[in-house]
């Protein structure tokens, strides 16, 4: 089945409030959205693409990913159902040329689709300029409509499928917290713990997941941590850990922070409960209806500011509207998903929690299923 | 020292040939090439960049660097003698518009630098649309010039502090392959086997470190290997461990083949060895003036065609020119760095192996120091 296709189909909007004709979809989050096609960005950006996919949709039409051929069988391995079209990225045999096929193999779907003269809507901070430019020249009388923002707010309701793909990614978040529970200890370095943090997970996916992550001890959780370094953990060290791991495009979210290898203080305990109680009153009062802003304002009228959002949304990007911000007017929605994240720091320690939550038609359900706890 | 200003200046030679005023550099490889900073790509692309960091130089004038605010402590420690100035990424308390911000320090460079009815120079597959068309709307007078093939082959000779560097994630690549010898072992999954390697890396270079990486075993070695998975080795199998690290923007590569946890066949053994002297062949002839596809033809012409290329060079990309193939007529020159990789593809399995090499004024000097060997 398809499960892109009721998202495409929401496009209708946007191609009547901006007159276009077709889009032409570039970023990888909104190419992963609309298309299911998943880009592994671990090695960043590669040699041999002008983008690894561009989705091209006429809404109520024909909808084609025009895929690098390298990536052909990930591509396909996505969506089986919708048409992949690839360009030569690499060959040994003769010059690489990647921008040249892939941007012919857009002019072909405009010409076949008589798109020739059409407002086309583009995601402008994430299109080429070789794109545009070039089919400018060759169709001179093509429109070009910036739809980015559009396609953004389209992304922040989940669909089924997607809130599935984000529990699993979820999941392995949990994974990570509970590694962290069961194999920090004094003597380790943070990038040793990552490492065995990241193995777990990979070893629940059966591949390379990419993992963000806040991983640090000691006093590098005042102001928030950071990732992780040789830094050496001690016993009765503080420890931020913030997991976002990619599971092939979604991603989940989770933070805690852990006394490791010595009871907490009683300051320590203190910190962490007013934390806690902080992120279960945001939990608590998640709704359809409610603002952004009034969510954040209750978790920091609790426990005073802290120089951070409370939350935000995540989906194929690791950081998506709705955000949990003081100036945020946007409405919760049933099928928004939402981290809340928030902390305490003082001048030798910070204490950051984090769930990942669901809005539903009666309040949220919980995705992330990990239990903070401050004692190891 | 500014490391990366001889390369700047040898952008004077691309200025007259393309009659351009100035240079807006935006891909990774080239910003870092010219600026030292270091976009850390392994999350993929930020929702809060328009790009990381673009760079926009006057040869024999003013070189800014432009980033992410967000960025600024690792663009300010890559090279504290560059202008760099940032744009607002992201706050919590106001919505996010990086490209808007972004924009907007372009064309105060523009405009401060008298450039505003100039020619400039950019690399077109890499540049959002936004830039151009925004820049164009406010400064109609301004020419585009794509000039992303010649700083590509720019970047072919590389300066002394880079052929540290690569000699640096060279030593990474040896890390990985003395790691496999160490830890491979029936039993052990792919992945668990690809984290201990990843793990070691990371120890020794003191933070994260991204990693490319073929890590195959039993018949998945007949196509040349793929990323690590679930699969359990098992005693006897052969393993390729092709590894690219990425030390602060330089790349490294090496790939070498085992038997785990058996001794090799005899027809293990000769396949090694010959793959090995066809290695020896390729890296014995690099010299100045020879053509890249003498180097590829010598070592297909000792073992047989293979269906890829013999080499490629690395630098701030994974993958650069001269590539080591068939068609290419480039003449090797001293400061390329290549690396060779030869390899028979049997049915059952294949082995490849693989130098990093720098082409020097009187032959070649060895890069990666591991010793092929197929016995673990």
């Amino acid at each position: 089945m398809d499960q892109t296709k009721s998202r495409r189909e929401r496009l209708t909007g946007i191609q009547k409030e901006k007159s276009v004709d077709a889009l032409l979809i570039s970023s990888a989050a909104s190419v992963k959205y609309f298309s299911g096609y998943f880009f592994y960005f671990e090695y960043g950006a590669s040699p041999f693409h002008l983008l690894p996919a561009v989705c091209m949709i006429v809404p109520g039409g024909e909808t084609t990913l025009i895929v690098a051929d390298n990536e052909m069988g990930q591509a396909s391995l996505e969506n089986p159902a919708l048409d992949v079209i690839p360009y030569e990225s690499y060959s040994f045999e003769k010059a690489p040329d990647p921008s040249t096929a892939a941007v012919k193999k857009i002019v072909d779907f405009i010409a076949k689709n008589k798109l020739t003269t059409s407002r086309v809507g583009i995601e402008c901070s994430s299109i080429p300029d070789r794109i545009t430019r070039t089919l400018t020249e060759i169709f001179p009388s093509l429109e070009w409509v910036d739809i980015g923002a559009d396609v953004a707010k389209l992304r922040m309701i989940k669909d089924d499928d997607e809130i599935a793909s984000i529990r699993n990614a979820a999941a392995l978040a949990d994974i990570g917290q509970e590694a962290v529970m069961k194999y920090a200890k004094p003597g380790l370095s943070e990038l040793e713990l990552f490492s065995l943090v990241h193995r777990d997970m990979e070893a629940s996916a059966g591949f390379r997941v990419p993992l963000m992550s806040d991983l640090s001890c000691g006093v590098g959780t005042n102001s928030g941590g950071g990732m992780p370094t040789g830094r050496i953990i001690r016993a009765g060290d503080p420890l931020l850990s913030d997991f976002q791991p990619c599971l092939q495009g979604y991603w989940g979210d989770s933070c805690n922070t852990v006394i490791v290898g010595a009871a907490p203080t009683s300051d320590q305990k203190e910190t962490f409960s007013r934390v806690k109680e902080a992120l279960g009153i945001g939990m608590m009062a998640i709704k359809p209806g409610m603002r952004a802003k009034e969510l954040d304002r209750l978790m920091r009228n609790h426990i005073g500011n802290y120089p951070h959002h409370s939350g935000h949304s995540v989906g194929t990007a690791y950081h998506e509207e709705p955000r949990i911000t003081p100036y945020n007017d946007i409405e919760l929605q049933a099928g928004m998903v939402i981290a809340l994240e928030p902390a305490i720091y003082h001048a030798e320690y910070g204490i950051r929690l984090e769930h990942l939550m669901l809005v539903t038609e009666n309040g949220s359900e919980k995705l992330t299923q990990f239990e903070h706890r401050i004692e190891q």
